[in-house]
């Protein structure tokens, strides 16, 4: 076995054997297989595709790759949520402690944001004194205690994913459906998690652009899943507009609180309550109420308790940028149009995500919406504010919102679409 | 400009820019695009294909990677041969020496072997004393003095192009038609020849296995050169059998001394008159008569000058390999195949060729053809002879031979196939 073999095997659009993905894998792991080998591999992959049982393979051989975590101790049923990454996607932050206050546990290893999409651990660093990592006894402890812990994955889940997901960021092989599945259900699948809700993005701001794209990405995931005994859904949900109000670390974790104290925006507030009905469902607790755990302040009280099990202090002021500048509507109508990927890049380029794994991000920096599409808009009033410390990115934030939003003449007759796409079990 | 977004032009099926392509190739031979990146590159543009313009243009860019040489300061016209390489291919050997005997001067770089192809410059180095390294001051000493040089390129021509064969090489990327073709002409242009024949080799022991590849190939390289004012022709060979009744170093030496004394087998003799012949036209001397050169001596004087003018002794005995073993013929009849790419790895499984670059080999080993196909054969007589250091190799060497030839009832009709099959100009 060799790795050019196996590297021509899919070039010239042959299936990869089993034997030539554990061998590739494992090679790839200890360093036997070197990066450049496993970048044309990924291309080759990307180009050719795989099918279900090579994803299947390939899957299995990254779970086999490191640990596997173990929640059977636990006297609760587990429950976990992963989305395929947009923009404004604060969800985890309200949703995890709701489904804790409702009866589920929930282990939430989250990652860090890359390009335009924000992380769930940058967001939650922008509270003062709160940790990332956990050990796996620590994670165990606040998952016990609290019902929620929101960490980072140890070094020992999956390692051929973790150098795998590294290669493809800076090789141009991330938009791969069978790689991004494979990447996604082996981490949550050696995490150990009973259930799992995806939510799969579709639209500007998401990997996936098109929904049967997206059909096909969550019913790969979906039948990974089932295959090694996750009771696995996922949900379609919009991310041509950015969910909620804000994108940026601090400013979403503000927006999350306040869903939590039973405000908020209410896609955020919808979407929220859908994949946490969702997600205890698949736990095995249909009957739990999570809209009366955000009403009746049981949700808050568990995520007050999250963040100080991890050092935060959940009534510390959060940060701020230093900078704001005001984005004026053009034009007076209603706002029909704002587009989820600009923002994205815009919150991006103000400081809130990184360009480079080793960038560290700016805990206030983002953008704020004044308006979604539906919404009237005035000439000359706030559409967006633009928050960073480093004011001398306003100007390549604002070339990002070129072309971003659309105002049409009053009385244009408009109606959002829905923010629930599909639903894939 | 980034690696990712031209990495991802070209996976989604986009036209390289001349930006795009000047900036990759530049940035890959100073480090600043990394070599997964390259690889990933190269796997897209195999599987994605690279028109006319963007192969112009990225060879050019090669090109400007390093230094060029000139020959404008000699007395005679330059014209220089490549073959796309083969089993058994050591033409270069006599016809070097040939074209120079007949007036024109042959500026020689060449490579080592790798795979089941033999390198010119391992076939040299079985002459005691050569060497292949020369400044480029020896080597127009040696050009002017002696009118022919073979020697190993230096490391300032096409220095992109050394660092991409070396990463295709390992990465599965070797076989694409723009790649090869931008690879062989970015060194010979930047060589600096005024003329140049290509042998492109069709058939089992060639890169190309197909006649209409192998047009491709060098109807995109004429383009190239002529595009460069490098007066260019291809003649299309076939490389289905070996060439000669030998494949191995010493053992290739030997066989072209003999056609440079006016013997040798037929098909060598009748290659190197072609090439020499296409040579000296495109170098402007449509009158010389290289058959005359050979069957004067004239050539045998210009090899022995130049084997000598680079530290060779050319009355020197040349290696044996310590150990030989026969294989007989399974029955009696003719002999109506014999697989040029078996051949070839034999001989380089008996060490005359290397599987690594860092490798060396047995000046020795190689692969001796006692019948060709067409020629008569009796059961039990010697059909090949393998010649080998390193007895222990015999069983695999014996193991790639297995349905290697084919012996015919004696009187069944066969002619073998021409040996000239295109000329492309």
């Amino acid at each position: 076995m060799d790795a050019i073999s196996v590297i021509r095997t899919k070039r010239d659009r042959g299936r990869l054997s089993d034997e030539q993905i554990d061998w590739v894998i494992d090679a790839y792991t200890r360093g036997a297989v070197a990066d450049e080998q496993m970048s044309a591999l990924a291309m080759a992959i990307l180009l050719n595709g795989m099918d279900r049982a090579e994803i299947a393979r390939w899957t299995a051989a990254m779970i086999a790759s490191g640990e596997r975590m173990d929640f059977s101790a636990l006297s609760r049923p587990t429950a976990d949520k992963h989305s395929t990454g947009g923009v404004g996607d604060k969800i985890t932050l309200p949703l995890a402690p709701l489904v804790a206050a409702c009866g589920a546990a929930v282990p939430q290893l989250s990652g860090r944001g890359l390009g335009h999409t924000g992380g769930t651990l940058d967001k939650l660093e922008a509270i003062p004194g709160w940790r990332a990592s956990l050990s796996g006894a620590e994670m165990m402890a606040v998952l016990g205690e609290v019902g929620a812990v929101v960490c980072a994955a140890g070094d020992g889940l999956a390692p051929a994913d973790k150098k795998l997901y590294a290669l493809r960021d800076v090789t141009g092989t991330v938009e791969s459906i069978p790689l991004i599945a494979s990447s996604i259900m082996s981490k949550k699948i050696a995490e150990g998690t009973g259930s799992l809700v995806l939510d799969v993005k579709v639209g500007s701001g998401a990997f996936m652009k098109s929904l049967d794209d997206a059909r096909e990405l969550a019913a790969t995931m979906v039948g990974l899943g089932t295959d090694h005994g996750v009771r696995t859904v996922a949900l379609l949900t919009d991310m041509s507009v950015p969910l909620g109000l804000t994108a940026g670390n601090a400013l979403e974790v503000r927006e999350s609180v306040e869903v939590l104290a039973g405000g908020g925006p209410a896609d955020v507030v919808e979407l929220t309550l859908a994949l946490a009905r969702e997600m205890l469902a698949a736990a095995g607790l249909p009957d739990a109420d999570p809209a009366k755990a955000l009403a009746d302040g049981s949700a808050m009280d568990v995520w007050r308790r999250m963040i100080r099990a991890q050092g935060g202090d959940p009534d510390a002021p959060l940060p701020v940028a230093r900078e704001t500048h005001t984005v004026l509507a053009p034009a007076s109508g209603t706002l029909t149009r704002l587009d989820a990927y600009a923002v994205g890049v815009a919150a991006w380029r103000l400081g809130a995500g990184r360009a480079r794994k080793e960038d560290s991000v700016q805990p206030g920096a983002g953008v704020v919406l004044h308006a979604k599409p539906g919404d009237p808009v005035q000439a000359g009033t706030p559409l967006l504010t633009l928050h960073t410390d480093t004011p001398e990115k306003f100007a390549s934030a604002e070339e990002a919102l070129t072309d971003a939003f659309t105002v049409s003449p009053a009385g244009t007759s408009f109606t959002p679409g829905p923010l629930l796409l599909d639903r894939i079990a």
